[in-house]
């Protein structure tokens, strides 16, 4: 395993040299003429699909701490340092959240056992659980207008409709906090997502620091809308939330990292990006990875070409996006401290629906909105490379959460747009699995990634 | 609890004609006018959506045998009651199957507690359950093609992707004995739908008299895709499936029947039909609380309507039709024991999408589709009433499961062609809830119903 100092750093530029001297002799064709062969070698192959069958099938899912991230990351490595990139593991400290036993029950009107998942990183119920009548809540808003004695002891449901994963999104991470402000002893959160068949979807919760911190779970929408008519009917829902989850030790883990080294500017990075963890449900086929394997083989065609590209490309599966970003935070951090710059950064984290070009992100400028058009339209030549596979769109957006340090330090982020009309129902559930990917949006993926990052790379 | 007998079909037969004589004075509007009025009342009336709210939330799911299914009965009786409608609880011997526990794992190649439904009548397994390696078949065809040591002592996964439901649903019914007429000790089946979120879906299986009777159970989309991948690799599944369900001593449901006395011909019936029972998981919401709520407020409507029609309407809310079908078969009988004449009867148990007109059906006759095609023709001007709802479809197809004895010895079967596109997602699963149902397509299929039963019974 990898551990940074300064002697390796040392080493490293060294062997960077040496390779930069070595592969500098072989002109590359022109940019068009590598795009069309990326293009040709990505639709022709099922090898990221492939290996997506054996991460989500005999891995499957992955969250911070457990032994299968840590196997997916063995894995990871070896596929890479197979495929001919240089590999190496980045440690990374991460915090250690385990789920437990949890249920969630209905006591009156109707007794039933109802599906619950704790939100990642909350608290545990007392042994035996917390049990109590249910207040409704529309919003932040409503949720503030109520009188203190309606919502004191109670266990606030969110039952907030999904309108953007952006902006339904702040109920899961702020809810909890805003519950307990008002004194309410656990937080229900209708699951974020457009539809659902009894589908319940975790995430993250992010606690105040001046808050209580009270037991959250998400439940599903119908439950939710149950809850909700029981409330309007006059006869107010009891329940029983039981969860067991709780941090145990600090840990370790790994950013599975493999890169070509560029013939002439090795210290210039373009990174191609995702995240080898997911939630403890389902596989993390979508969630992300798609993402990992499409960046992996975008990796390995980069690799397999015969003349690298001018600048580095690294393939970089973040650890820990689910439960912290440490993997985001840690790399860039070392980033920040070596003599190395990061042009840009593209990462694949929103499914694997078809991909209809790239979000293009730029934070560290006095004008972004203003940057981020003068970088699309010189990014328009690349992009165009890839309007056969109707991969060609680009537009001003949020990029991703494992590359947002870079990005902030003043990278170009590049976020793979795929059409997420299917992703936010099965997004962090167990239905997240390998069967609802389409092999060629996969392929299209790796074709887009691998274009965007050799144009990068070579011509920027 | 009414209890046919000689000496009351001799007083009903009294009542009978006291009631058409005194109603006959009144004449009724135009069928057109009468029909416009069911439609404007059915549009504005909150009612039926109402009930539904009130059977799904506060009584929810309703298996034969379960106190759920005769509280709803006896809810569906007090409701009709209220509404003006003659009701009477008809007694039916039912088999009562009760659901245990039940777990399904993957053992090996990836430890996973997975989701399962045994289906309805299933034995149950051994204390402990039943292990070992499962074999895929893609269908009847194939499994008889496989050599019989790859099948005995095997679990068996049907593994069919769903065309249709009367297509796909024989491998639930038969499925269970094909396997084991090939020495299969289990049979796993995926589950009767075109899409999942790791939605398991029940239903009844039909054992072969000369078969072995082995558990059967329906698993996932996404678990029956991965047990396919792990054969197509190599590394077959073994899994365990334990099962508890049992038949228990026989007992009694009833159907629900209230009806509006036909003014001159009260001996002719026209039937409102759809079943009170659901399956014991979700609340029966669309399967089939929809179609029982819609028959009970098309009487309603019809109850009101100043001059009753010519015949006599009956709403039949039949017990029992997911596990026997024994109240279709208790009522279609007692009906050829009565000087009874039926009709016609039309059923709503195809969900709650819109409804675009009626399935027609007719099955005693010796052209059955040119039987069919002539009651089109009959039946249009009547549907025509219902095309600013766009429910003025006809076409020849099945009805429905409840009215089918009635159909099998003469009567005019109507299905409510309800649009199913969302409904075999949510079909006999824990999904099947009433936030799916929009309540204007509950408006419109009362309308349909009163209109289509009132124009059966005043004028065909």
């Amino acid at each position: 395993m990898f551990t940074r100092s300064a002697s390796l750093i040392f080493l490293n530029s060294v062997i960077f040299g040496a390779v930069a001297w070595a592969a500098r002799s072989p002109a590359p064709p022109p940019l068009e003429v590598v795009a069309a062969d990326l293009i040709g070698a990505a639709l022709t192959s099922n090898d990221a699909y492939n290996e997506l069958v054996e991460l989500c099938d005999t891995i499957g899912h992955r969250i911070t701490g457990s032994p299968a991230l840590e196997a997916a990351i063995d894995w990871a490595l070896a596929e890479m340092a197979s495929d001919g990139l240089l590999v190496r593991g980045q440690p990374v400290d991460v915090n250690i959240w385990e789920r437990g036993a949890e249920s969630f029950a209905m006591i009156s009107p109707l007794p039933r056992d109802l599906h619950v998942l704790g939100l990642g990183g909350t608290v545990a119920t007392p042994p035996g659980g917390v049990a109590g009548e249910v207040v409704v809540a529309d919003s932040f808003e409503h949720l503030a207008s109520l009188d203190g004695d309606a919502v004191r002891d109670k266990i606030v449901l969110f039952d907030v409709p999904f309108t953007s994963y952006g902006e339904t999104v702040q109920y899961r991470l702020k809810g909890p906090s805003a519950a307990a402000e008002r004194g309410a002893k656990a937080m229900l959160l209708r699951s974020v997502t457009p539809e659902s068949l009894t589908s319940p979807h975790t995430g993250t919760l992010r606690y105040a620091d001046d808050a209580p911190k009270i037991p959250a779970a998400a439940v599903t929408i119908e439950d939710a809308a149950w809850m909700r008519r029981l409330q309007e009917r006059g006869t107010p829902a009891t329940v029983r939330l039981s969860l067991s989850g709780k941090f145990v030790d600090d840990g370790q883990s790994r950013n599975a990292i493999g890169e070509i080294r560029g013939r002439e500017l090795p210290n210039e990075i373009v990174v191609l990006g995702c995240h080898i963890d997911s939630w403890d449900v389902g596989q993390g086929a979508q969630d992300d990875g798609g993402g990992c394997v499409a960046a992996m083989d975008a990796g390995r065609l980069i690799a397999s070409l015969p003349t690298p590209p001018r600048r580095t490309v690294r393939v970089v599966l973040y650890t820990n996006e689910e439960m912290g970003l440490a993997g985001a935070t840690t790399y860039a951090e070392a980033a920040t401290q070596s003599d190395e710059v990061h042009v840009a950064a593209i990462e694949s984290d929103t499914g694997m629906g078809h991909p209809a070009g790239f979000r293009v992100d730029v934070r560290n400028a006095d004008d972004p909105a203003a940057a981020a058009a003068e970088k699309i339209l010189q990014l328009a030549p690349i992009a165009a490379l890839l309007s056969s596979l109707e991969a060609d769109g680009l537009r001003p957006a949020f990029s991703g959460a494992d590359i947002g340090p870079l990005v902030r330090d003043g990278a170009l982020g590049l976020g793979v747009d795929h059409d997420t009309s299917g992703y936010w129902l099965i997004h962090h559930t167990e239905a997240d699995t390998i069967e609802k990917i389409d092999p060629d949006n996969v392929r299209k993926t790796v074709a887009a990634m691998a274009v965007m990052a050799y144009g990068l790379a070579e011509t920027l």
